[in-house]
């Protein structure tokens, strides 16, 4: 088994993390997705990362905002590869909680995607699992050429050409 | 036993943070000091602050620079009161820190003190201390009156009165 | 008598600061709340604090917006602990009471908690009292037991695990 | 007599802060130039502000750093116009500071100049001064004139005109 | 004649300088309030500031948002005290203005008030004409006993008190 | 043929930049417009850019959000004036796009105007185009009197002239 | 004639600005360079303006500090393009600067480069001119490639191909 | 083949990007290193990037400051990982390329690190790579083993214990 697993700080982080499902669905990508606090239910999140790597986590994206310290937790614990969500809220607005994740000491780094970036840490996540996969990295071109052609549709109906 | 830990994310945090155990030594205050990281010494930070906690600590001064996880993940093992200094360094010079430290979810508090604050960590954690000690609390008193004092004495060599 | 001292700046700061009289309430600790401001009343403010002391005001903890003097008048008045709540409002919309309240002189700590932390303020009270008080401290533990079980009913409703 | 009352938080202050009296020295106004701190000394504060009001200070200077508290606090004993100068140091270098010192609450303004204006705080407070004394008014008229001249001797060097 | 001069950069900014004025009808000191752009209308507001000062302006009140020069444009026309007043709006919402308004060269101050600050800049106003009005003097004394004892009654409604 | 080129990284922006192309109407000044990407059409905005100025564009106006590249990758790859309009939005809502899009390496300037700077993005093209079209230049001073006029419109209904 | 003015709002500006005028002496194009504050000496900088553009001046690089609000009001006396070039200094570094540069009215666009841009400022001034002029389009052009060449060689000594 | 490509914005990155080169050779991992400017040379960036991708590289470093574009140009070519790592200067001194370089669209992620994260980028590219790499993944491993050992070493010649 080969998965991307979404560990949540919070349960309201699911309205935006949901997104990233909707992508791994779309691209029939396997995946788990739970809340595990850092702070609140520290036991469990590392269990929870222990026992995930041991079925076949190969990427991990973690969501959390404020002190936003979920992902480190993480990278912490695992050498696999962790995409770290910054959420809106706090003093900053989410620049705290992007800081938050991105500072990390050498050797546990955090690949950290924009604030409330879920859709980019779900193509992250296909972009390492597309590493050794020939099917997800043509899936992912595909992809690329269908965004570029809905840039000429999107200038069409507005657009003034001389 | 009774005495006050200080943890120290990284060991160059030290020449700070020493400060603090300077101000516990005048004020005949027991402390432990050490180094333990959040990231790369996680089960080592979590073992620290059980046996610490049965052997008699009261208060925990956490301090940490960059993405400061270290006081949060103290003040989620443990429900001694946690002072978090937030160390200079990081993309923000320590704001970015100091938002690290003090955005905590509820229920799991840090006593957040400036950045680079370890003599004040020092003299909250002996205001904690404080609460039920007499000779303290007069020792805290009498040093304030001594700042107001020198105050006057800063004043007299340079101010202007006619 | 044994209690913590509220001390809010403004009016418009209850709504807020009701919270952590909830808290108290709910684990049995006595408090008092009232509003006293550093600039508008700053008589009321100097008599209030000395009085609460002399009493049993145990932890002082202030709440204020804009330029947040509040709390370090208040630790300027007193060696009891004083814990600093920043409100949301002025230029930077809480960062800068962040500031105001972190920031202070050395000996004239404020312990601060996130913008807008009632509820961390009146946990970080209790931790601080609870140092000599079992029941409390006994109250504080299963409280973060509770916590700790909470993620994980709020995560049953949305995980998705293979 | 009529004169310019200088507070300085700290004696730190005073290398910056005496320029402000050099220029009152050579616009021949009266001035008082001292330490007191809002913190750590605030009786001393109270007690300064009161007699100097007495004694015929008609504008207050102040000047502090970090959490700069000492303008508001004396704005808060006086109806005298008090001049704010925010100190440089902090977490944001001064800024905390300025905002510190500028956001005050309806009714105790504090006429705020830039961090460590110490030589701007002299000129407000004789603009102030100037109101009702046509000498000085004629001074800082004058003083004008040179500064725009200054101007056109600057260029002369470096200036390139085709 | 003896006069304040409020010039607002917009006609935008009326909603909250009129508030300045109220203040002013209140306590009974004459104004003039009028729409004139450093950009806009440069020739405008050097002619208005030429004549007003003439005709008796004592004290000149400037409100501008975004790139605010105004009061700086206004400082470097007169020698009469110059209260900035930073509006909301802009990159920073007001920050900007708020350091566009405050950091003046040596010479040419602003006394600026906090963002929006329309009230205390009436207020810093009066404190300035009041330096030799002892009519206006006893008024802004007892405006301040009221104030504080504003706050007593706003704390009897909710105050908890053991 | 000559015109300026108005590209939008976002069909989003369209809702502010037709502002612009408003302007150019009235002024009777030619223009194109379009949605070409930096990230999403890399191919398609290399070949408008060429081809545009081939045709005659005289001047390029460029508006992006978040990590704001299309202004520089298109000054990257002409030598005609590039005007960039940063977008709101983005983890700092705005700031980042414009230092994103001011921020060029040497050689390759981009003339930014504020956030969501639409309209004046059309003046500053237009004050270009006019360098060498008196038609044009007379119109904007003629805009210019127009402004000032404005001015003086705007105050008559609230202004207190004493 | 045809020329470029360079404004400085101060004398220290020079170090920085002159290399503007290096790069104008490179692709032999005319300029004039002086020291002209708007705040000190506003009469001389309205008199100047006038006369520049009366002389031929195409494009006006103005380069200020702080409060940079000299490109505005070059701005507001003119319809030629004004470049702005904020400088290091202030509460922020020079980000104040740019934020009082690059947010004007509309109708009065500062066409600003980044903080300490002197060398941009001089690219955009002659990429405007250049719209008419063939040669210094060719010019900029053959510039453009040796940059790209530039990064070549830059390239070479340090490179690691496989 | 199979290897990691760093490309850097500018010479001067090569200081602190050689040691993400070190990481890798410590390792026994393959990469290429080069500098080339998403900026001053574009098409040598898209040409050098489509060259790589087919020779084998799996995953790209990108090093850029200010405006740092050149990450997110190579992911708009890419769907290979992109790793970018903002380098320190401009006007926020890193954050402003910590935003060009993080805040990107969907679809076009860009894994960030730390301002100068060079040594966390050949970490994170190396956790990309190990996911099919047994023994990539192994000596990560024992690495992470080493890095808590040297906390314990770090701490024992000043920690304190009772």
């Amino acid at each position: 088994m080969k998965f991307v697993s979404i560990i949540m700080g919070s349960k309201s982080d699911y309205d935006i993390m949901q997104e990233a499902g909707k992508i791994f669905e779309k691209f029939g990508v396997q995946y788990e997705l739970l809340v595990s606090s850092a702070h609140r239910s520290p036991e469990r999140t590392h269990q929870y990362v222990k026992q995930a790597e041991e079925k076949g986590a190969k990427v991990f994206i973690c969501a959390a905002g404020m002190a936003a310290h979920l992902a480190g937790v993480v990278s912490s614990l695992t050498t696999k590869p962790v995409v770290g969500v910054p959420m809106r809220g706090g003093a900053m607005d989410g620049m705290d909680a992007l800081l938050s994740t991105v500072q990390m000491p050498s050797g546990m780094p955090v690949a950290t995607v924009a604030i409330g970036g879920a859709i980019n840490s779900a193509y992250l996540a296909m972009q390492i699992l597309a590493i050794d996969d020939e099917e997800l990295s043509a899936k992912l071109k595909e992809d690329k050429i269908l965004k570029a052609k809905r840039v000429e549709t999107d200038s069409m109906g507005i657009e003034v050409i001389i």
